[in-house]
């Protein structure tokens, strides 16, 4: 059995690689490359796989809200990726990098019997990211 | 090949374990446990797997309909899943418990060449659960 | 100028003309009328008009979810429009009922400078009932 | 007749009025005044109010497109608000004053037959800003 | 009070003024000219105003449906706007036109106590059309 | 890792059997047999499995719009897929046999170091289809 439960958060960013030159940068990112950055509502979904207990549940949503707000809303929402958040100071804050810095946020002490199966993260209606645990 | 169909339907639950006392129940479940009960509008959607047919299709679209509004739909929909659904009688009326009363009710004389590969329902708009056949 | 915010609650009800007879009552609102309750996830939309202040906004959002919480959502939430709900005690918790319910909860010491300008309430995802102020 | 046509763009912003102290403003926007900004992906919906032509449309999408792109989407898609876009330099950019900024862009030298009927930008999913013309 | 309730439906067209040479129906209608058509999952949306009965209803759902069915989805669902609906044979069956004609099935001999305030129809998710009554 | 990237695009088309009568088209078919047709939005879903390169992506959004409006949007985005499209011309065009059709048209010289891992195609917005590649 697999719980799926959705979060939303808004962030800003700027795709650039500090070691390429500006040409270079704007070829790759295009209008993502534009210097004040530009920003995303995000939808977050995590995936628990695990069995229910007796209360009926894969895992207590309560619990599991403090846990994602914690170690990654607080991190993430209404902040820069580029300048707020460490694991991302030094690669591009692609959703990609963002999804990978997410699963390492919450793998950290996990809590939960259940194990985190998949994370999943979309942006601007057109993009979904998939990573699984 | 998998073909996925949704449909949805409107009931009410009351989550709460009789063998627990009233302040267990109230934190274990919070507002869920709320005594006179509250409500879904659950999205459900099945998978099926295989090969399209010489009909180009995996499975006829209004014989799947004619099944699922016979064996699940006939029995939840605008229903009360404490007091009418007899699968959910002894156990927390969970979205888990249910899909998984959903997958026995379809999975009893299923008529279908191809294999129910999946069963996901979600609710809110925040939770989704699957589980797999 | 118009903002609208969107918030979600979960109720459940019976659609019951208690003046009525069982047979017309089952003719009148169908499975809707069934006697344990169905329930369903409502999206609200309250719409407020008036100018951004100097701040740039329509009204402040964090003073918005505050009053919607306090005279709303703890009163709908999770609840039993029949049983919870003194403004629907005695007449059927349609949702048009329930809308106009929802305006005399939120006109009575309406604490903004914008007026408010509409309710929005939305069931099913086929439903939409609307109620100018 | 009205026709409303869809349109997405994603930027950042940060809520801050440079008349008031960092307190002052922290106070009034909370976490949409972190210093290093946040974004948003916005829907941006204009309707066009008027009488089909003989080609039995409101206003050519082609050229509805081409002037929405030209006049506002190349201004405001992967920019920041704050920093790029000269009408909000000082004040704001609440998404009320971007929507008032979006109607300047539009209405100056606006080439169609049916009139500019209303502006809808909505962001996060749960704001929803409107502007008669 | 305004009750919205929503359709759906699928159809084809080909946008086409028969009395323009070819060469004028491509550069007015670009890829919707396209010979052999193309098509849309229609939504539709009926607007009903009026005040609720005694049974706190604007207008009953199963009635509304019936009526609608008969009058609208079984003469437009799965069918070719330029062939199988004699409303739109003469003129271009664009979505504007397509809302005059709904409105046209809808008022004859209407039968609700609520009048018929608005139509609209989306189409692509990009296009909205609505049309007063 | 992967990366799920979202297009539209809209199409008619007939569901029919040469080899079979009339009558039993119209058994197999329903409504979907009507003569001249109908048509859906289409919404097409492509997922690439790989690792991010160090730009941070699995893939160049930039290079497979590119590539997907080459192979797949300008033979299918407001065609007929009865008469427009070669691959479907012997065979009915339901959305599973088009779902081979779209990777028959995406594998040959796919131009990507990330694998194609899955297309998925839904319309109506009540079917989905599904084919890992």
């Amino acid at each position: 059995m697999r719980l799926t439960r959705r979060y939303r958060f808004s962030a800003s960013h700027r795709l650039h690689v500090e070691a390429l030159g500006l040409e270079e940068n704007r070829r790759l990112f295009g209008k993502c490359n534009n210097p004040y950055g530009h920003g995303h509502d995000y939808v977050l979904e995590l995936t628990l796989a695990g069995s229910p207990d007796e209360t009926g549940q894969v895992a207590n949503r309560d619990k599991l809200d403090g846990f994602v707000a914690e170690r990654v809303l607080r991190r993430l929402d209404h902040r820069n990726l580029n300048a707020d958040v460490s694991e991302l100071a030094s690669i591009p804050p692609t959703t990609e990098n963002l999804a990978s810095a997410i699963q390492t946020m919450l793998k950290k002490d996990w809590p939960f019997a259940a194990r985190l199966d998949r994370i999943r993260i979309s942006e601007t209606g057109r993009n979904i990211f998939e990573l699984d645990s």
